[in-house]
C-alpha cells in the first residue's frame, strides 16, 4: 500500500467535525477502498478551544488557515470555512497555487469563482473537487460529470435547498404561514439565524449554476440565474395549490435553448406548483433531489439528504477517496477552455400554465381590471378563485388566484406589467409556473 | 490530446447498435470529456449482413468474436453478447488474460463469475467495468462504489427489473391478470419471448448480488439469493393491496446482519406490498430505482430507465470514458482479497407484517384450519378478507387474504408449514411482506 493521503482541514464547524468523525469511524474501510489511508495532518479554525466533541490533539494546529496551504506535509486542503470570498477564497487560491489539491463544500465560492479556481487547478495539474457543495451527500456532481458523461444533457431541475423544502412541507402539513414555520425551523436548527440566502433562493441558485455548468458544458454563470424565493408564499397559496392537485416547491431549473443556431442558457430558481404525481412532489422535508435528462439515458433522478454533517462529510470524503485513487476528472467534466460562454436565454417564449395570486383591495371593478389585463396581454384564464370577502375579512385585502391555460411566459409578464402600480393591488402579484 | 481509446465490440443487438449510435451522435462531446477520442475499431456478431440501421463499413469484422481479444489494435473489449457462460465468458477471460480492459452489460456473467473476472483484471492491472449490468442507465455502480464510498452501507433495496415493474403497474392500472398483461408486454417488446428470467426474479437477483457485493464489501454470492417472482400474483392480490393502501412491486433487498459478531448477508428478491407513500411505490412502468442507506450519508435514491438501448449504451460509454480518463476503481470497489465471504443470514428473525393469500376449497372448516395454524405458529392476525363465495363463484376456489401484525418471519414460515399439504388449499399460499 502506498503513502497515506495527507489532509489539512480548514473549518471545524459541524461539517469539519463530521469529516473527522467519519474518517475515524470508517477509516479502515476507506483505506481499503482508496488503496491508502486518508489522514488528517493539520487543522485550522477560528477557535481552538471550543468543544466540538472531537479530540484535536492528533493534528497540528494552525492559527492562520492559509498556513495550511504552505505545509510540506499536506497533499490536499479541505476548505469548509464558507463564504464566496474572504479567507475561503484566499485559502483556495493559495492551496491550488501552492501545489495542493482542493476539496471544498463551498457552493458560494464555486458559483462565484469556480472558473478561476478550475483554471488554476488545471494549470497546476491538481484536483479541484466540490461534491459536497451541491445537494449534500447525493453524488450528483459525480453522477452528471461521470455517470452521465456520455450524454448531451438537455434539461436539469431539482430541489436544491433543504431549508426551503422543509419550510414548504411544514406549511403544507400544518397550514401555518411562512413566518411561524421559519421561526420553528430556526429553533430546530433547520434554518440559519439569518435565513436570507436560503429562503430567497440564493443558495439554491449557487448550486444550480454549478450543476448547469457540469451538465451543459457551459461556463458557470451565477449572475445570470433568475432568482426568487419563498418568503412571499402564504398558507392560502399552499391551500390553493392543494385544491389544484399540486404542492409548492422551490425548484431550480436549467436548460439550453438553441435560438438561430446559438446555444443559450436558461437558469432559474423559483417556487413552482408541482403536480402531486410528479416525483418532485414526493420530496419532503430537508431532502434534495436532482433530475437530469440526457439524450441517451433519458431521465435520471438522484435523491437524498441535502445537508447535515453526515451527508456533507460523506461527499467530502468521497472526493478524498477519488483523489487517493488517482481519479482525475476536470472540475466541470471538461477542460476550462472548452466550457462554452452561453448567453442567457430569453425566458419569454417558455410555454406553461401559470398560477397568479393577487392581493386586492375589495372594491368594485378590481376583478374587471385584472381580467382585462389578462385579455389585453393574451393570457387565457383556466380558473379564478377569490378568497375572502368584506363580510368575513373586514377591510383586509382579498386574495384572488388565477390559473392560466398554457401560453408563453411573455404574455403573463405583459399582464403583470399592465397591472403594475394599480391602486387595486395591495402588493405586487405572485406568479408561479405549474410543473406537470 | 492523447491517442484514441480503441474499442472492440462483441454483440450488435439493440445495445451494441446503441453504443455505435451514441458514439456517433455525441462523439465530439465524449472526446472532450474523456480527453481523447473513443473509437470503435472492430466488431463481431452472429450475423454480419443483418440490417441494424448502422453502417459497419468503418469497422474491422471478426467472425469469431474471441479474435477481438487478440487484436493488437484494441485497448478495450466491450462484451454485449449476454449469457452467464459460453462465448461471453470465453471472450471475457481472453480479453482480460490478453491485456485488454473489459466493459460488459452482462449481469448474469458478473453475478456468476464476477469474482473470477475481477481477480483476473486485478492480476493484470486492467479495468473491468459493468455499470450497464445493473439498472440500465442509472449510475448506481458508480454511486455506490465511488459516490458513497466513504460509508459503511447498511441496507440496500430497489426495483431492479423493468419488465416485472411494467407488468405490475399495468396490472394495477388495468385490473387485468398476469397472463394477459405479460402477453401484451411481449407484443410491445417489453418482455422477452421466454420471460422466465425476468418474471421469476432471476434477472433482478443477478443485479442484487452484484450491488450487494459493491455495497457491503462482500464476495458476490448469487447462489445465496432467495428468489421468488411475480407469476403467481393475481389481479385480486393487486386489488387487495390497493385496499390496504399498498401497491405490489418486485423488490430486491440486501443487508448485512451481525449475529454473534459474525457478519451475515441477507439477499432476497420477492414481490412486496409497498405502502403508497413510500418512494418505491411511485416507481412506475419500466423504471428502476435503488435505495442505499449509508452510516453517514443516510438514504440515497437513484432512479431512471432500467433498460433499453439508449440508457444501457449510456452506461457502457460512461465506463469507456472512465477508462479513457485513466480512472481506476476496483471492479467491486475493494481489492478482491478484501471482499468478505459472508455466510447467508437466517431470515427467520426478520420482523415485519405479512400478506398471506390462500386459495381454498369453499367448504366448512377451512377458515378454522387456517386461523388455527396462525395461532399455533404464533402469527397474530391484523385483518382477514375472504373473496368470492359459493353463490357467485360456483365451485371455483375462494381467495382468503390475511395480513399479520408485525412479527418474525419464522412464525409465518411455521404457519405455512402447518398448512402444507392440507386438502383445503388448492395451491400453496402466496406470502409477501409489507414495506412501510
Amino acid at each position: 500500500m502506498t503513502q497515506p493521503l495527507r489532509i489539512a482541514l480548514a473549518g471545524l464547524g459541524t461539517v469539519g467535525a463530521g469529516v473527522i468523525r467519519l474518517l475515524d469511524a470508517n477509516g479502515s474501510l476507506i483505506a481499503a477502498r482508496a488503496g491508502r489511508a486518508i489522514e488528517v495532518v493539520a487543522v485550522s479554525a477560528r477557535n481552538r478551544s471550543k468543544d466540538r466533541g472531537i479530540d484535536l490533539a492528533p493534528y497540528a494546529w494552525e492559527d492562520d488557515m492559509t498556513a495550511l496551504a504552505m505545509r510540506p506535509d499536506v497533499d490536499v486542503v479541505v476548505e469548509l470555512v464558507g463564504g464566496s470570498d474572504g479567507p475561503a477564497l484566499t485559502l483556495a487560491r493559495q492551496a491550488l497555487g501552492g501545489g495542493k489539491a482542493l476539496v471544498t463544500a463551498n457552493k458560494a465560492m464555486i458559483a462565484h469563482h469556480g472558473m478561476e479556481l478550475a483554471t488554476l487547478a488545471e494549470a497546476h495539474g491538481l484536483a479541484l473537487k466540490f461534491e459536497a457543495a451541491v445537494a449534500g451527500g447525493i453524488p450528483v456532481i459525480k453522477g452528471l460529470g461521470e455517470g452521465a458523461a456520455a450524454n448531451r444533457i438537455e434539461r436539469l431541475y431539482g430541489i436544491l435547498n433543504g431549508t426551503c423544502n422543509y419550510i414548504l412541507t411544514q406549511m403544507e402539513s400544518t397550514g401555518a404561514d411562512f413566518g411561524g414555520v421559519l421561526k420553528a425551523a430556526q429553533d430546530l436548527g433547520y434554518a440559519e439565524a439569518d435565513p436570507t440566502f436560503d429562503v430567497e433562493g440564493v443558495d439554491a441558485a449557487h448550486k444550480l449554476a454549478i450543476l448547469a455548468a457540469l451538465a451543459f458544458g457551459t461556463a458557470v454563470d451565477f449572475g445570470a440565474v433568475d432568482i426568487s424565493g419563498i418568503s412571499r408564499i402564504r398558507a392560502a397559496d399552499i391551500a390553493q395549490a392543494d385544491a389544484l392537485g399540486h404542492v409548492i416547491r422551490l425548484v431550480g431549473q436549467a436548460e439550453v435553448q438553441t435560438v438561430d443556431g446559438e446555444r443559450r442558457l436558461f437558469q432559474r430558481v423559483q417556487p413552482v406548483l408541482v403536480a402531486k404525481d410528479h416525483p418532485l412532489a414526493a420530496v419532503d422535508g430537508p431532502t434534495n433531489a436532482v433530475v437530469a435528462e440526457g439524450n441517451f439515458v433519458g431521465r435520471l433522478l438522484f435523491q437524498g439528504r441535502g445537508a447535515g454533517d453526515g451527508p456533507t462529510a460523506s461527499a467530502v470524503v468521497a472526493d478524498l477517496i477519488d483523489i487517493a485513487r488517482g481519479n482525475a476528472v476536470a472540475p466541470f467534466s471538461l477542460p476550462v477552455a472548452l466550457l462554452e460562454k452561453a448567453p442567457a436565454a430569453d425566458p419569454g417564449n417558455r410555454l406553461g400554465r401559470h398560477y397568479m395570486r393577487f392581493t386586492v383591495a375589495d372594491r368594485p371593478g378590481v376583478l374587471a381590471e385584472i381580467t382585462a389585463a389578462m385579455r389585453d396581454a393574451g393570457v387565457s384564464i383556466e380558473s379564478m378563485i377569490q378568497h375572502g370577502s368584506p363580510s368575513d375579512a373586514g377591510l383586509d385585502p382579498v386574495l384572488v388566484a388565477i390559473v392560466s391555460h398554457e401560453g408563453p411566459e411573455s404574455a403573463v409578464a405583459a399582464a403583470m406589467r399592465l397591472l403594475e402600480g394599480s391602486p387595486s393591488l395591495a402588493e405586487p402579484p405572485l406568479v408561479m409556473p405549474l410543473l406537470g
